[in-house]
């Protein structure tokens, strides 16, 4: 249950996927989201859930949800949901969820089809709520009562951000980011990476994903405008991305160098003091998915690692290390984000968490 | 034989751990190298190689060298050997090579214990032998008659500056490099890596790695000063570098990102022009090991890739591949060296080659 | 707190271990063990733990064990100890526990070292608790009061006979059985297996490991003699086993052939029904750890799986698939066993629940 | 060039999937197969090879043919071929296979379609040579006048039959084999296993495999029967297999455990000395790719293991390790093959060039 006691009913747009699958597998223990619809291709509609899906968590599938029939992803067989999470592919997230935004109803989507869409906010949950409040304009603009749709960034993006807001916060405007991924295989999705592919073996190439952060940094770290109908982007700041794959499972490491417009830079010890300090609003205002600590400042010289600190706040936390100075920008930095946590399904969940504590859900009670 | 015809003993100090397996791999294949002379630590002195080292290469251990015997690293037992190839671990290397040069031998080593001699060459055959210009100074001033010692680079610096070398000899000189590797397991020798600490993970952080890119780079890309009593290293120049450990078992993978000093500065075409261009004095001068191709500039978006492109030039190429603009700097790429080739070992055969070319090898005949 | 209210006290030897490290884990959320003295070597003795030790658990090192100063491994310091479990490596494991025992304090042993002792039991908590039997016989030879040792078993062994235990019970003896192991790294402790040895490999030998799953199992699917002094191996059965490393983090995969004496041999349907009704004792007596389910039977034909299997029963159930005939013996499966939990430190803390339910632990209350 | 002089043409089906492009990386540099046409599916038809295949061995892709233009596999493409290698998905191979075959071409295919076939020899070239016999009996049977077909067997059976056919020529009737694999995930072609599915994971099923490892063993070590129209099974020999695959890229571990019918039993000694000293005909006849030693027995306690020994004889070579006493069957040991040389394409062509040798390819010269 809520804070305020309220049970709400969840609906799972592609819920077979490894996405949905996380939706799954972190809503099943959620005090107050109850899995309510799952939807999936029309091929896997109709059927057990159990008999469809190849469940590749580390968790045991909910026997419950197992059983649950699969439905199609229309919306009137989501009319009861009070939010719906989307892990659907880019290929048809599109066109599904807006049609569920058209029908009035909630979607937290982690696709990327609506991302650069100028009225809809893409929050990474401990970064910038402060995007809920365009939900009016959107809802305004669409002619809707309660349905709103809000997206989640790309999962290499989030991590990044999470590490940038703070810094951006306490010293201004950052003038450049170069930033190099080493992207765990679970961000491909289901079958995903070919094993001959990746095995002792690096791709230095994702399709689209350098793209990604360089534009989603500058929306999420921007603001939203004077009249609340828009989005000021970053205009000031470079970002440069190299993505690579690497042999990990889950747990996408990111090296980052930023520069500063202010002259002289923060010192060394100014940024780790700025990130270890760090408090989002979904913790302040006690969300309960978010971590205890967003950001977490690790002091050993070898640390983050993926397989050791991925899990660091239930996968909500961004791990930050090495923090030193770099010779050409100004500071550099290594994090580590949860890919399929925080990254994705996670995000979403926290998101739903966040607006229901600004009342953006309007919940039957 | 060589083009000249003869015949060149070789000394391998170190024998047993992984660099100098490598010597003993492509020495027992090369055609006017023989080797004279195993050495290792007194522990294992005494006994037949085959005996005493755990052969980890992929290729079968020679049965000649199987059966020699190990010598102790003394320059007397090495004292017919025109050249020595040293694998010795930096805990060792420094005071063993320094007998050996004392002792008038020729001795190319791997170690990192020399590099900062500013008397002593630090040599990638593929970018700087124009530095073996110094070596009358250093057999002067160590009264050596036929003696002399050179170094190769670090296995991530080697990479890294046979990609800038035809850059600054095309564009001018380099302000600012910003690099990030993705390394092989098999760069911290044997046993190295623990399987516990780098299965499904990414270690951010190999002791002293980024210092010795961010100095090496300077000296190699620098030149001899006039009177060739000394190096003119880069000034300039600045270079920051992250170094990681990835789960890959040969190849060190790099993530580029350079700024010229002149503006405006090249273009991605003249970029990719001069790296697929560039052919190295090693080359032409027609040693033996020297690859077709110094670089090879790859055209697939998905390349370099360590397990696929590792071997190419037999080891002794550079692949660059996703040559493209930076938004921070001017111009980024990624690139793939093998790092126990061109790397470790074979850095120090073609360096050899090169020496005797140059007439520095006073061979019997 | 334990049904009985009581708190008890435990210190483990070989804390910075990796078997040290999972009996940390385990125990810093045991509701009625608490952590009392951490014992290492004396190198580390006197320093912080979180100082000394190279934390490897996926989960956080607890604060408060971080914060405890190391002890030596003497039985003085160890004396408010209810329980002591011993993470020790069997080199010096021997010794050390046995001045334990003398101090008359109770150890769960996990090193190999008294596994063969005729007054030590063997045991496997899921398969033969009835081993405690011999307690009482073993203080009584010893001279103790409320001291004794038990080990735990190899891990390899322990998947094993938790499968064969049902099978004995429900169809008599066993004649024959052959097992081949794929073991996890993690098995061979810190840093145990080099990364170049494992990495797109196989290696088919772990030194010792076939001989204690050959012996091993006779002692535990043995019983206690009449008298209560000793154990009745099991002499009919005979035991093959190969012993595999493979590139798996935890849980090892043991394929397994078995032949029964009795003819006509029990049908596939009547070997899975008896693996997958099985109930322990641990079970009955509703220890704290133990698993719903000592077995769990899985209809997928492509599981067990190491990386989705693995956590079963948190750790502690063992999952068995691909019941089928054997062409050659009569019918054989594929197991899985965590076994750093239920084939190491988990066997050591149920062991000692099992203990404190029969009256074994001699608390002051 | 042959050792009568003769330049072959082959044709190769299938040729972008993974045994596709081991014939190819294979053929380019065969003395005398030239690969002449190449063909795949009506996709790829009509366009240049390096266009098209996603080339993944780790040679580079030979230029002549990555300029060659693929055909369909129509026979009447390939009518000036003197040799087909079929590297053929099964879900086509056996129609377009046939339809060569009535075309009068020969056709040497890795696909499992014919294997079983009353009138198709299924032979591993450095096994059971003497199979070709039955060509006379399938040509009169098909009327042809120069095409035949065979097959090569399963890439595990390949293995197991190479060990077990001097142990049978040795000691008599072996009565029962229990084997258990490990194999490469190059087994499974590409893109075949996903990386989320095996890494950090065994996964203990491959359909269809254990049925073929129990039927092609019988059809290897049996024998041409007396009027050469057919094959005597081996009807007394039982086999039971587990196949299993691991984290490993090439290279097939086989744990096996044999009774011979014969008593007393061959001791350890003797079966080491008959693997040891084991000639196949394809060495005997001077076949160009068949290796040095069929069989290489290692020493060494710890092999083989895949990446150290895959390569052994250039990937012709079974390597056998570990032999020793089974505690149920006879005697236990552990063997290597390469599952895409001897396991696949290799097998073709030393097939290939033990029927040019017998005479079956009538060539014009």
């Amino acid at each position: 249950m809520s804070s305020s006691g309220v049970i709400l009913k969840a609906g799972i747009l592609g819920a077979t996927g490894t996405v949905g699958q996380r939706f799954i597998s972190l809503l099943s223990k959620h005090p107050f989201f109850t899995i309510h619809v799952i939807g999936a291709s029309s091929r896997s509609a109709g059927k057990e859930y159990s008999k469809v899906a190849k469940w590749k968590m580390t968790t045991t599938l909910p026997a419950e949800v197992g059983d649950m029939v699969i439905q199609e992803c229309k919306p009137e067989l989501f009319v009861e949901c009070d939010v719906i999470f989307s892990g659907l592919d880019s290929d048809v997230a599109g066109e599904i969820e807006t049609s569920f935004l058209k029908a009035d109803l909630v979607v937290f989507s982690n696709a990327k089809n609506h991302r650069r869409d100028p009225v809809v906010p893409l929050i990474v949950p401990t970064v910038n709520p402060s995007h809920f409040n365009l939900i009016p304009h959107q809802r305004s603009l669409h002619s809707l009562r309660k349905g709103f749709i809000v997206t989640n960034a790309n999962c290499s993006t989030t991590g990044l951000v999470v590490a940038l807001k703070p810094l951006q916060d306490a010293f201004g405007p950052i003038e450049a980011v170069i930033v190099q991924t080493m992207q765990a295989i679970s961000g491909a999705g289901y079958p995903g990476v070919a094993s001959l592919d990746i095995f002792d073996n690096v791709i230095p190439f994702i399709s689209g994903e350098e793209e990604k952060m360089e534009y989603e940094t500058l929306k999420i770290l921007g603001d939203v405008n004077e009249t609340a109908t828009g989005f000021n982007m970053l205009s000031f700041t470079k970002v440069s991305a190299y993505c690579n794959r690497v042999p990990v499972i889950d747990g996408h490491t990111e090296c980052v160098s930023i520069k500063f417009k202010n002259r002289p830079p923060p010192s060394v010890e100014q940024v780790t003091q700025a990130l270890d300090s760090y408090v989002s609003e979904s913790q302040l205002i006690g969300c309960y998915s978010a971590p205890k600590k967003s950001i977490i400042v690790t002091a050993d010289q070898d640390r983050p690692q993926p397989r050791l600190d991925r899990d660091n706040g239930d996968g909500y936390s961004v791990t930050v290390g090495r923090v030193r100075e770099c010779n050409v920008l100004d500071v550099k930095f290594t994090l580590l984000v949860h890919n399929t946590i925080l990254g994705a399904a996670g995000s979403g969940i926290l998101n739903a968490e966040i607006a229901l504590a600004k009342g953006l859900l309007k919940v039957e009670s």
